[in-house]
């Protein structure tokens, strides 16, 4: 021990002269390409080995197996640039003693008719042909629209519901002594309130859509398209998507759609609903063109998630005319009908260094947190601790020990320094 | 001294001995079950020991506050599934002495009416009745639609602007000399160029829309819905939306979106304009169906942000009909009004566990830069640097010193190998 | 080095006393601010030293690299909320010898006509005028339309192809022996197959697009416009796009946008097909408002990627009349054209000070990688392995060993822990 603190100060004293006689410069550059490496004190501690080496399995286990599944060393691009293109296919006749033979192509039915992501198609609807701006009674079912022998009828601008302007004036109904409607001036006469409960288009579950989905990710210049590409002409017409058999067929039956989705056509129909096409792509470009296919998902879109209420989808629109006298009439049509909504998402991955090293660098932390943990039981817990927190942390004491003698208590290899008393 | 380099040198004698002797791979299994830890030095320095744990303080303090409050322990998805239904009601009579008394419902001032997320309201209008393919006067206000006397109007295409195909005749106005207007083939009379300065739909203002917004986030297989899920069927048609007393209803008065951008109704209603109908989902899932609520705001879309321009929304359409012989005629619409678009955004955070990791690994690495700092003070700074520098290295030489005398003089703790002679 | 045993003896027998002596929290208060550092052998081997400075600097380089290139230190926003307002402006004459003088203006040839960023362009069109619903021949084209002499015509609804209800009747064709079409019921007489050779509406190259692109990123509270913000109102009416010249003239020609991917616009405008128009948003807010500017780019939408076959854009709609008696006739377009669907893209970043520490914390765990391999060169390949890995591990034994004798060999320093005997 004495030999040892001899030659501690020993060195403290000449530690500055060779620095001083030799260049700095040169110094600096020895000793920039000495390798530095930690010491480290091996505790032969079978326990404390093991759960060592089980801790550094788990985490290089875990994190290689997020790694792997997570394909965490892939650039991940989730900004796809989509462009869908659709196409509706069928015809429905309809025959009503009412109208006469009326016929409904895509041009009527599929609303807008420009062949976008969002269309929607009329399966139902109630037809109020030759509308003329005139008074009449608002219907019976509108809110404020029934009055009393009161002749309490608000008048002016409906603004949440109604058909029309009211003129203030309550129309009594002769089957009904005490309730009558309020007067309006609007196109008459006003549309009749219920639908017809078999969907009148019900044939439409048997229309095809086409969907053609190109996508791309700008940011890996990749690009492809859900068409089967084929030298075939015969194929496309004649095809209908089936997940096993022609999984890149983009025709669609739309029964076969709503059916997807869990529920009846024909309900559907009637009432009308929101329907999402979702269109996922997943790209792996490490393993070229082959793993990047279009995933269709059929959901329900305007379902209350917690009350099952009845929903129902319609809107209005009106055909104008003029007669020979330059006078305008309509005809109204409530549409109630099946909208589309053609959701594309995706997201394609390739390796990249970036992320690769970012999840690198976190695991080789985390392998830290097994040291840590481990030197907490070896220091902490081990039948020695004390021995071992004495060769693991050798202290070097800043100040003179108060009562220097050769026989001073040593919790741990200690060093003094800045003694005036010269050391034994 | 000597002491020590007796024993190194013995141990370098016989170091290779006993691993000849034992089984490598006997040797190999125990050695894989020691544990090494780090030696460390303990600088009983109380300077460098607080700055050490004022900046451990710091960093965790940092990096666990931004876990916390940035929620890093979750794995989040932006890209949301949104479908949008909107639905607007109102009817609006316009009485004037030039086309008498007008209703306008959602059917007209709706375009396009199919419910979807982009919707534009009518506010006002220019109408042009009885329009006929013919030759007339283009518009005075149309570029190059002015001619002097020399007849210089050009002949063909209008390209940017103008109503129809130039005939390259100048028509000369009585009540000016010197300037006319082009003639041109195309639908006569053309437009007037001046709307109304009233928003002629002004009563718009009272206008609803219900906008209904079903999202999901398909990785975690979580949807909701904006609308009020209740059992009382009088709910949904008689509340209007209130950020304090009604946020689950989803129903609109125009003029309230309007005010909320900070913008007069009667202002935007008269030129038109775009709104931005911004409905944000931030949803923690880890909390349950109650941290999840649509956030409304609304902004104006189509200011220029630093030149004050006054900007206009309108585009123009057409009805078509056919007289007694056959022969089109039309009503040209040039529609001023508010443009909806209703655009959702989200995420939705979950607890996993690989950003977790990450987080924590990176934690945990930065931790080390906390070290290496004091490191730099307690080696560089501190009084006593060089003593600290030696017992922190521990130098092994790997060529011999060139005056091997016992009197050399050392920074630090020195062995040396591969010497020829032997060390004293 | 049995002095060194002693020591260490002495120690362990009088280590727990001074703890005992003084008050625990005092000692726990003291030595939570004495400061530990690893302890370091440094191996003056100049090789190795090399590699591992070579290693850091290529960690530190790359990753410094990285960091700059990358913005990694931006807090990246990809959400960006956008509007876009589209205005074609243009008009075009037809002058056939089949239907006379025709103009077609934006409100004709634009569908839908409300401005937004998903619009249809005619540019060819087949006009089916005066059907009614009637009984006729279906199209020799359709599929399914031609039978025999045997009368095969199935009866009941087209469903993917067709004009009208089949009734099961065949139409022999005079000039044709053994073939004819099938009868349907449906509007009469059925669309032509053949679409002009010249593009009706060529003219539409000369067409131009204004594009109001307004941006926001919600989390920075930044929007931006891609219209020039000038006091001078005479440019944007006259201006056209150019990379260079105009880039922030939103005011696009057809024919160039057709141009810039790749394609004639005649052949284009024959058939139809889809373009998107890009705008994309790579904005650095750290740098202010300079560096966030709209980057156009124009690409075919619905080409295949590998097999070139001819794609088309069209789809039909119709206008309605009534006659003097109220029955219904119609002029029914099959119309071609160019569908542009304008897709805005687009981040943002700003410095933020998490991904910041988390690359850096990556960063410092990797450096640590560098450690490992240079150890590993140290322990494993240099000739004086050996004598590093003695001094860099310093070895506890937690056991007795069998043969205690004063000679016995050592691989490392080694401490004996819990010996009943006595150390010498």
């Amino acid at each position: 021990m004495s030999n040892l603190k001899l030659a501690s100060e020993r060195v403290w004293m000449q530690s500055h002269r060779p620095i001083m006689g030799m260049s700095t410069l040169k110094k600096i550059f020895h000793t920039a390409f000495d390798y530095k490496t930690e010491k480290y004190v091996i505790a032969e501690n079978i326990k404390v080995g093991i759960l060592y080496r089980v801790i550094q399995l788990c985490i290089i286990g875990y994190v290689g197996w997020v790694f792997i599944t997570n394909k965490s060393y892939q650039a991940v691009e989730e900004s796809i640039q989509s462009s869908v293109v659709t196409k509706v296919k069928g015809v429905v006749s309809i025959n009503s003693s009412d109208t006469g033979f009326r016929l409904w192509g895509p041009e009527d039915y599929v609303i807008p008719p420009h062949g976008g992501p969002n269309l929607f198609i009329t399966t139902n609807f109630i037809e109020t042909p030759n509308q003329k701006l005139d008074i009449c009674a608002e219907s019976f079912k509108v809110l404020d629209g029934r009055c009393g022998d009161n002749d309490d009828c608000p008048r002016g601008e409906a603004v949440t519901a109604g058909h029309g302007i009211k003129t203030g004036r309550c129309l009594m109904k002769k089957d009904r002594n005490y309730t009558g409607t309020c007067e309006i001036h609007g196109w008459c006469p006003v549309e009749r309130s219920q639908k017809s409960n078999v969907p009148q288009l019900g044939k439409a579950e048997n229309f095809t859509i086409y969907i053609k989905n190109f996508i791309r990710f700008p940011n890996f210049s990749f690009s492809k398209s859900n068409v089967y590409e084929t030298q075939d002409r015969s194929y496309l017409p004649t095809c209908t998507y089936d997940e096993l058999v022609h999984p890149y067929c983009p025709i669609f039956r739309l029964g076969d759609i709503i059916r997807k989705t869990g529920h009846r056509f024909q309900d559907m129909a009637q009432a009308g609903g929101a329907i999402g096409i979702l269109i996922n792509w997943n790209c792996n470009l490490d393993t070229g063109l082959s793993q990047c296919h279009p995933k269709y998902s059929f959901i329900r879109l305007d379902l209350n998630t917690t009350v099952n209420s009845t929903t129902t989808f319609n809107f209005r629109y009106a055909r104008y005319y003029k007669n020979a006298t330059g006078h305008d009439y309509r005809t109204l049509y409530k549409v109630y009908g099946i909208r589309l909504d053609i959701m594309v998402h995706g997201k394609a991955g390739e390796f990249s260094i970036i992320p690769t090293l970012v999840k690198i660098g976190s695991g080789i932390a985390l392998l830290g947190a097994g040291t840590f943990l481990c030197d907490l039981v070896l220091l902490y817990i081990m039948k020695n601790r004390d021995e071992y927190r004495k060769r693991k942390y050798e202290s070097i004491k800043d100040d003179c020990p108060r009562n220097d003698t050769s026989t001073q208590t040593e919790t741990q290899e200690e060093i003094h320094l800045n003694c005036n008393n010269s050391p034994v």
